[in-house]
């Protein structure tokens, strides 16, 4: 089979790859990615790796594209390409869950403790002490509302239980005066949703303002998630406790972002889901999924383009 | 009974005293502590809160005395006066375990999620991102030394279960080889031990060797455990992995303390035990253990002054 590896890989895990797939082609992309479709491209069934949307509809051969993130939203303009072409696309969700949630406990404890605002009185060599005690809570017995029933929450929700938290989960089906009654109470909310015609805006200003100021607001599902010039506004005015987003609609931010001199906000610039072995872990999947691609079984992971998840 | 107050309170707080002990001879003190004892201290049977060490030596009339504190190190040098005139002494130990512990699992999670370096990074409005990733890590599986066996670690001990921790546990009867070895796989270890002739710089040059790069130092326990010259040399050198500071030799910190612009580092300035309910909670505990007292039902958490703790 001709096999298109659109990752970009050190040459250890190339390695990995080509002694597991001795048998077949293997192209591997250069990484700058023009409009018109790559030619090796355009010869392959099988894709490994995020290709430009754009060339989905340029290939007659491509049957499975195994995509390296967790979301699917960037080919939503092309959907109904994956459909008639009955292309299968799967992705990584599952894959980065441990990884983000613990990102998430290292926001809410960070904000509860105070370590946002050691590291930057470390940097000034001030000494605050006792005065900052006042200001300092534990995690136990508060309310946390989950946006999304997805791994990364679930993951969360196994972490909580000893600090008996009280929890509950919004999803897609959730009407949205539910919801806001429900954010009404909750202490932490986690915004753990996909990218979808739905979920755009859905902390809108009315979702935002009926956060109470003792909230922290967490994103780690998807940059259009939130109105950020409405929260920076919340933040500035400690309007709500705290924020963490891993996510936001300007990726990288450029410097004139004025989410960077917003306080009360923790950036993880994206990285929610990184961790050391990441890459390689991310071709074994491959492999594996690879295996069951050619043996027909059930590919691991697939995804419904209709719905984006 | 005379009640000397030496805790630093709010009026709510006072009152809350002056409520539950309407029959008692109240004397608040006004906390600028002289070497000669206060006339007020003097009269008093009971004493709330931590005054000067020396003036054990002075009072005749003191029968019991609850610390607002969890140690005992600063009163080391009098503890025989304690035995001699068979003075009661209680502390909050326990107490501030939840929050400390939280503290403790902020720092880890702040140093494997990159936390630390994303509020310098945005300081300097700087996106690192994807590079980022590679250095991040999980707490699953993680190998963690605990040094003390009281509740701060006991807590601790609880919170990691969910993460498939190895974990074991160091005490004040452990062989210093022992230790030696068992710091040495490490991946965290947590120091809670209190403040003794015996505790002294544990971690000395010899067993800040035996941390490997991978390691994560937590300081928790009293300041002089650690020779914090040479553990900044290490963190300097990326010989750690980081190291949490919630204790230092040197409290508040001044200025040109080196600790200040050592990399790795975090420094929560003595607020580990912290909260926003911790004084009125103190109060309670209190009144509580005057309650047991009065009627001679034993008091909570009394100390040994022989043993320090």
């Amino acid at each position: 089979m001709n096999i298109y590896i659109a990752c970009e890989l050190e040459s250890s895990e190339k390695k990995i790859i080509k002694n597991n797939l001795k048998k077949h082609n293997l192209y591997f992309s250069n990484l700058k990615f023009k409009k018109i479709a790559d030619n090796n491209f355009l010869k392959c069934e099988i894709v490994f790796g995020n290709i430009p949307p754009d060339w989905i509809k340029q290939s007659s051969k491509i049957r499975w594209l195994q995509l390296e993130s967790t979301g699917f939203a960037e080919y939503s303009s092309v959907k109904k390409n994956f459909l008639n072409k009955g292309v299968i696309i799967t992705n990584l969700k599952s894959f980065f869950a441990h990884q983000v949630a613990q990102t998430v406990m290292a926001g809410i404890f960070s904000f509860y403790r105070g370590l946002d605002s050691f590291a930057l009185l470390k940097k000034k060599k001030k000494w605050i002490g006792d005065p900052i005690r006042a200001k300092l809570e534990i995690l136990n017995d508060k309310n946390i509302l989950f946006f999304g029933k997805g791994s990364i929450n679930q993951e969360i929700a196994k972490y909580i239980k000893v600090f008996n938290c009280k929890y509950s989960f919004i999803d897609s089906n959730s009407k949205k005066s539910f919801a806001i009654q429900k954010v009404k109470k909750a202490e932490i909310v986690i915004c753990a949703l996909p990218g979808t015609a739905k979920t755009k805006m859905l902390f809108n200003k009315k979702m935002i303002n009926s956060l109470s100021n003792q909230t922290i607001l967490i994103n780690v599902g998807r940059g259009n998630l939130i109105n950020e010039k409405y929260l920076i506004k919340k933040l500035k005015n400690n309007d709500l406790k705290g924020a963490v987003l891993d996510v936001t609609a300007e990726e990288p931010l450029r410097k004139n972002n004025p989410l960077w001199s917003c306080p009360n906000l923790i950036l993880t610039q994206h990285t929610g889901g990184g961790y050391k072995d990441e890459i390689t872990d991310k071709v074994n999947f491959f492999l594996n999924n690879f295996q069951r691609y050619k043996k027909k079984i059930k590919v691991l992971n697939k995804i419904n383009p209709m719905k984006g998840y």
